[in-house]
This record gives C-alpha cells, structure tokens and sequence, in this order.
C-alpha cells in the first residue's frame, strides 16, 4: 500500500465518504508488507479522519509490529502464525476511536460486537464459548517468544528470509517481492518464470517430499509458489525445506533446481 | 566380523570349549555390519556346535535380516532403533537348539530366564509387567513398516546412506567403514581426520543447531562422528540433518564445511 | 418452545412481517429441549413462510435430529459437545428455502456469507483457514459414533440423564424442566431450592473435587447448577461426577447431601 | 513377614549361611506391608549380617518409606506405580554394605551389575541406552509429588485406602489383610467369599464397566480381586472406581452389590 497514493486518496475525499482505511501488514498472498508507521503519518497528513485498521494475522510475533506506537486504530491477529498455534483464535486490539465508532456503527452485528466481548472481559470471561485449549497453548506461546526474546525471534526471521531469497536467486527464480524495503519474513513468493509450473512443483513437493508450498493466488495462480519460514523454526528446518523446493524444482523442470541450498547455507554459516 | 577368521578359530577350538559365537550384525559405534550368512556357512564348515547369537538392535527393521534363513540360533533386537519407539521393549528370536542350550545351562538367572516368558506368552500374558503402552506402540510401527513395504523401507535406507556417504566425501572427510560391502544401512561413522575434533563439531551441531550427532566410542573419541539414519526419515529430514553437519563442521572447522549437501542432494535426485 | 403459541403468533402476522422462527433444540442453560417436529407442524398449519431455524449444538450427536425429515429450514451445531472436540469447528445445515433468502437477504455480511463456503466446498476447499487438527478430529469423533452406533449412543445418554434425575430426586433437589417429555439427554439443571446457594455447591466441587459445574445464567444465577453429561461418557464417569455433586451438596450444605448416588446406581444397575 | 520370625531364623544361623533377606515393603498380590524397620531391629538383635533387601515397587511414593533411617542395603524400586510413569525405569539404593558385597559376588551378571552403572553415573551419564522419555517424565512426576507435599501424597493415599475398606465391608466382602497395622494405602485386595467369583466379579468390570481390577494370583486366583489406588488419584476417581466394583458385584451375583459407595463417600465426607 503507497502512502503517497493514500494521502492523495484521502485529501481529495473532501465529503469524509471515506470511514476507514484497512491495510495488511504483511500480505500471504505476495509476501510483501506495507509500512503502517507512514501510512499512518500521510493519514495524519492528509487531515482525513478515518480510522486505519491493520491485519497482522501473518506478520504478528515474526516481524516488528507497534499498534499503539504507529497510531492504528484496530489491529487484527489470530493464532495460526507466528503464535505457533492451531486456528481458533482471533484477537483484536482496539483504540479509542475505533470503540467510539463502534458504538456508532449501524451494520447489523452479534458475534462481531466487540461491546458484548468487552463487557464480559472486564472481569475476565468470555460472552460465547472460549477455546480454552488454545489459551493454554497461547500462554506457552507468549512463553517461548518472551523466552527467546521478540527483537530475537524477529532477527531469527529476517535472516531465514534472506537465506531463502538467496536460495530463490541461485535457482534462477525471482521473489515477487520486488522492493527489498518491502520484504516479508514471514513467507517468500517465487516467481517460477516462463515455462515453469508452479502448481507442479507444489505437486512434486507434496507428493515427493511430504512438504506443502503455499500455493499462488488469484491472478498468480500457477506462476508463484510460497514458502513460509515463520513460528517456530530453526535453521535446520528452513534448510530442509530449501532443499525438499530445491528437489522439487529439479524434478518439476522449473529454474535451475541447483544452487540454492549451498546459497542460503552461505548465508546462514555467518551470525 | 572376518567369516574366515571365525572358520579357523572354531576349527582350532578342538575340545569344543567355545560355548557360543557372538556377532553384532550392525555395529552402532562404528558404522560396519557383519555378513551373517557367510559367518554361518563359516561355523558350519569347521563342524563346530558353537551356537550363533546375533545382535540386530540397530539393524533390524533398517536392513534385510534373517533369522530362520540365515540359521542364527539366537537374535536380540529392541524397540528404539528401526522400529522407531522409545526405549523400554527388548526381542529374542529363539532357535530349537538355543532353548535347548538354555536348559542345560547353569548361570545363575531369573529376569533373563527364556523359561519363565515362554510359558507366559503360552496363553499370550507377560511373567512381569509389561510395558503396554510399548506393545500398542509397536502394533502402530509395524502397521507403518507393513504399508511402506520392507524391500521399500530398506531401500529407502540403503539411499539414505548412499546420500550420507557422498556427502561426508565431499566434505573431504572419511567414511570409517572401509568395505563397501560392509556399509551400515543405519548410521554412518565420519572420521573427522588430522586437525578436526569430532567432539567440538558435535558441540556447535548441537548447542547451534540443536542436531544431536553421535560420539566416537572408545578409542574412536574425539575422532568420529556419527550420523544416524534409521528409522522414520525421509529425504528431506536427512538433508537438513546433513545441512546441519556441514554448517557444524564449517564453523568448527573440520572438513571443508562446503559441498556435501549439494552431493547429497545429487544423490537423492535419482530415484 | 411452545408450539400452539407459535401457531397462534405465526396465523396472527397477517402481513408476514415475521421472517424466520428460531429454536433451540436443547437449551443448555436450562436442561429444556423443544419439540422441533411439532414446531414445524405448527408453522405449516399456521401456513407462514417464516424459515425454521434450529440450533442444535448442545444436542447434535447426543439426542435424535433430523434435518430434513423435520423440516428444518437451518441447523446450526458446533464441534465441542456431543461430537467430543475442542470448540473450533461451526456447522450449517441449509435447505433450500434457506439458501433462496440468504441470495436475497440485505444484511451486511463476510465470513457469515455462506455462498464463499458453499462456492470453494464444492470442490472439497475452504474459503479461509480452515482448523485441519479439528477436521482430523472430526473424522476420528464420527467414525466413534458409527462404530457405536446413534441409537445406541442416543440410548446411553438417555439413561445417564435418567440416572441423573434420580440422584437429584433423591438429594431432595429439584429438576428445573418441568415437563418430563421436555427433558434434556445432554445436561440436567438442578434447582438447589430455598436456602441452598448453587455457586457455593459449585465452588466447592471446583476447588474440592476438581469437578466443574455448570453456572445458573440470567434468572437463575444462584439458583441453578447443571450437570453435564453429554459426548464421551460412561457409566463410571457419570458415577463419579454424580459422588462429586453428592459430595458437594453436603460439604456445602444444600439438600440432603445424600442418597443421590444410591439412587442412581440403582438405575444404573437396570440395562 | 513377621519380625519375630526373622529374629529366631536368622539367630539360629550359626554359621551364617543366610547371605540376605528380602523383603517387599508392599505385597501387591495380598495388600499387605511388612514393617521393615521393625524387621531392621530384628535383624540386629539376632547379630547377623544378612543385608536388608526391600522391594518398594508398590509403595514408593505412595506410601512412607526410608532407605536410609531405617537401615535398609538395597530398595529397588520402579517407575509404572507411585511414580505415576509407564513401566520403563527400575532404581536401586545402595548401602556401603551392599556395595562391598557387590564387590565380592560371584555370580556372573553385566546388565545387573552395579559398577558399570555406578562408573558412568559419576559424570552424569547411562552405560546402556537410558529411556531419556521416561527421565523427562520423572522430573514432572517428581515436581507433582514435591508440590503436593510427600506427606499430603501419603495421607491422601491412606484416607483412600480407608474409604475403599469402608466400601468392602459394606458389600459384605472381607479385605485380605487381617491386620490393620499392615494395610496397604497403595492397593486393596478383596476376598469374594463362599459362592463368589471373583473372576466373574473382574469380567463384568471390564467388559461392562471398562474397569480393569486386578486378580487374585498363585492360590488366591479367583477368590481374590484387588483395587488399585495409589499414584495420580483423586476421590473421585476412586469413587467412580467404587461405584463401578460396586455395579460389577452386583450384576456378577458377588457381595450385596450395595452400600459399599455410601459407605466410602461417608468416610470421604469427612477430612
């Protein structure tokens, strides 16, 4: 998401039509992030007053993220990425204007009433039936990433990004990311290029080697395939998975199928 | 173990005080199997009654192994090895002429008396108690060695260790098993060579990289390492356990520390 | 839910401004099941198009429903009760009246949006992440019910909750449902009576016996424990929890605080 | 084992032809302790040097027990009873007696020998592959054990055991241990009487019940069944087990088949 092109958005949206401006930190499909701290501020700078909303579901706990400090008015999570849990558990961080809106909103709502959920935490409770299975697990979950330290599993991430983008360049392929200021760490798009079947590589993957690729979407259907390298993983299983894509492309004809492994371990052998 | 050595030394046993021959058909410490058929056809041709009692703990369920067919009169296997369980359930297949010994014999003995188990098991009860949570365990792995298939499951090791050889040879470093008819399916003992510290590589394997990689045994200590690659592994667990000894032996720096995953991978891409 | 008022209600909406009758199957608040079969004789005989909407989640698996033999227009369930998994899993059971007004209904909606589900299950996929680990237990949780079988699963709820009945009959409680063709098979709500306080039985079953009651909601906070006695459950488990309740009455001294076991193993020791 | 006649035995081995005694601290088969420290004493005034051998296998945590206050040279002990653990783990506490005797013994053994284990123990480490699951385990059930306190553990134990006498005697049943001052608070064993079955009895538990209750062993088969009730259990566990012996004797025509339960929740009602 341009920032440039959201200030111009906003400013020549003179009646407030606008309500709110939704962004994903962290994009699944493309594996590309935005920059919530400037979008923030060309929101702020375009004088506009609608609210932003952020989903981090796969950016939260693997990458810097700052809900208050960036000035987001509702952030969105779940428990199914860098949380290391099953799904089940969604989560909400609310600002004070965002409550305000809500108690303002119009648009028919029960399960989605943050006001029913407010009440009931106020001493603790749920409204509705909680996943108490996954609170525990999320409890361990806080517990292992305070253990490791955030700014840690955050440098964990950001170097297995780039050992897999070096791995993505030595096989001839390219990241669909194309701004390196824009990279995930959570997961990396790959382009296959002409005469490469994404899709078939993803097959050769799962049927070969047991491992699941994220599949490209939408109009990247069949040209990109996605290799996710965010939670709980350490060096090892990041090299495994390089080298069961490295396998994989070999045996799909896509890319050179060569290389890659010994690049990203390049990268890794240094801190 | 040298099936003519074994031929002379029992034919020279004149008084027939040689009460029994022991073999371990896949030796752990070492990496280097014994020919069971040929050490048999051994034993028969001195005419010697010594009885042959093998130890399959590491090779059986990774490697073709024949108690009946081979003529071993005694075969001692265990849960933790190739049948993929935890610690805690021990085999003895038993010949006629075991059991036959075994009543003659006057060792003092009680938990390892054949006698007391095989009424038990008459009617299908255990002397002692057993382990259950074992039994049900082992139901499920041989229900997983059954649908593999075993002529599958032990050429999925032989390729294994192949992958594994050629990755220690590219690392510059030397298989400690010197006869290629006597590689072990299960593990692979890795001489580390002049100025290498097998014990050093083994701490960054596993303080960076949390791989646990074996220990020279005896007067092997310091200078082997061993990689083990029973059980149920597949290609890509096998790669990045060999990611993580060449990542290990570069920064402890043994080996070149370059090139044995990309020879692996080789390997791997045939069938 | 009383079906002569729903027929009355329904023949009194001369300009069907009523758009759809909702029911719960059995109400887990108050142990009170409603007769769905009759309910919708009653809406045909009313001849209103009102849809019948039916929430089933604390009977499905644990007391006879059936859909489309009833008539039911929509049948809402979830996975955590009678199908014996952790909450996360929702489902929908739509006819087509069902499906003809959510085309036409005006309601702002998302993930409630049934036709993203109903256009990627077609070919076996999920709109959005769907909870796998849960779909695993599903298949496990059903496959349990068939080889049981629903009658005889049916049939074994409907003797714990009779045995159920007795114990509080004979700890001189009182069964809140009044109408015995009303009685839930899932759960019994128990009205502690004059002078008992049902949050102190369940605290100390909670904190004494590490058994968990359910609360009294709304009106009858205070007045109101529930037992469970739904999904994996056995004669022994009921007994247990029932010693527990029998023992928490008396330590909390609400009824007699005895004789409700006795009684229940008395129907217990029937067929 | 009666103290007495240890004292008369071992004073009339006037060439000290008796080389230990071994005791089991807790009979699992009858229910029955021996009071080793009174049989210490008896050792001493008969001035003989037997070593003292205990079997703790079924009281160890369960029940109070000291290796060292009470004078003992060897207790062996396991994981799969008090210590709350599959079956997998055995440990032996030595005196320096039984050290020294080790040290002159002539029976051949290796695995049973002490000083292999005894040598690599000394720096932390197992001569023989240790269940590294099961020590992980040890080290939860010992921090349980520790939390609860091993005093509130051997009183809970004991007021069960009670609770379950409470109930035999209320079924018209005898409990095989006559002596009160040797109870077990580990496990009951319950004598059928005249007309009983009591394999019958075990039959109908399990198959009906999915209650699994020992049996009588060596002459007590079929006249004897027995309750366990030690390591991880609360009461009402034990009261569901209770209520399930209680249906089970009833539907197998043993006992009155009622009033054991009422009898054991009174006892429970109590502290």
């Amino acid at each position: 998401v341009d920032p440039e092109r959201v200030q111009l958005r906003l400013a020549a949206d003179h009646d407030r039509s606008i309500r709110a401006l939704m962004v994903v930190h962290n994009e699944t499909s493309t594996g590309v992030t935005s920059d919530i701290r400037t979008i923030r501020a060309a929101v702020d700078a375009a004088g506009h007053p609608a609210l932003l909303l952020v989903d981090t579901v796969s950016s939260l706990a693997s990458m810097d993220y700052r809900h208050d400090e960036w000035g987001v008015d509702v952030t969105v999570a779940c428990s199914q990425k860098g949380l290391m849990l099953p799904p089940g558990l969604g989560f909400n961080a609310l600002g004070e204007r965002a409550l305000a809106a809500a108690g303002d909103a119009g648009l028919g709502r029960s399960y989605w009433d943050w006001r029913a959920m407010l009440a009931a935490n106020a001493d603790g409770h749920f409204p509705y039936t909680p996943p108490t299975n996954l609170l525990y697990g999320l409890r361990e979950a806080l517990a292992m990433l305070s253990e490791e330290g955030l700014e840690n599993v955050f440098a964990r991430h950001r170097r297995h990004a780039e050992a897999t983008r070096q791995a993505v360049r030595a096989w001839g392929l390219e990241v669909l990311c194309q701004d390196p200021a824009r990279y995930s760490s959570s997961l990396t798009a790959v382009l296959v290029g002409d005469g490469g079947d994404a899709d078939r590589v993803r097959q050769v993957a799962l049927e070969r080697y047991d491992l699941s690729l994220g599949a490209g979407l939408g109009r990247l259907a069949g040209r990109v395939f996605r290799i996710g390298h965010l939670g709980s993983l350490n060096d090892l299983m990041l090299a495994g998975t390089l080298c069961g894509v490295e396998l994989s492309l070999a045996r799909a004809g896509a890319g050179t199928g060569r290389g890659g492994v010994e690049a990203a371990l390049d990268h890794l052998r240094g801190d």
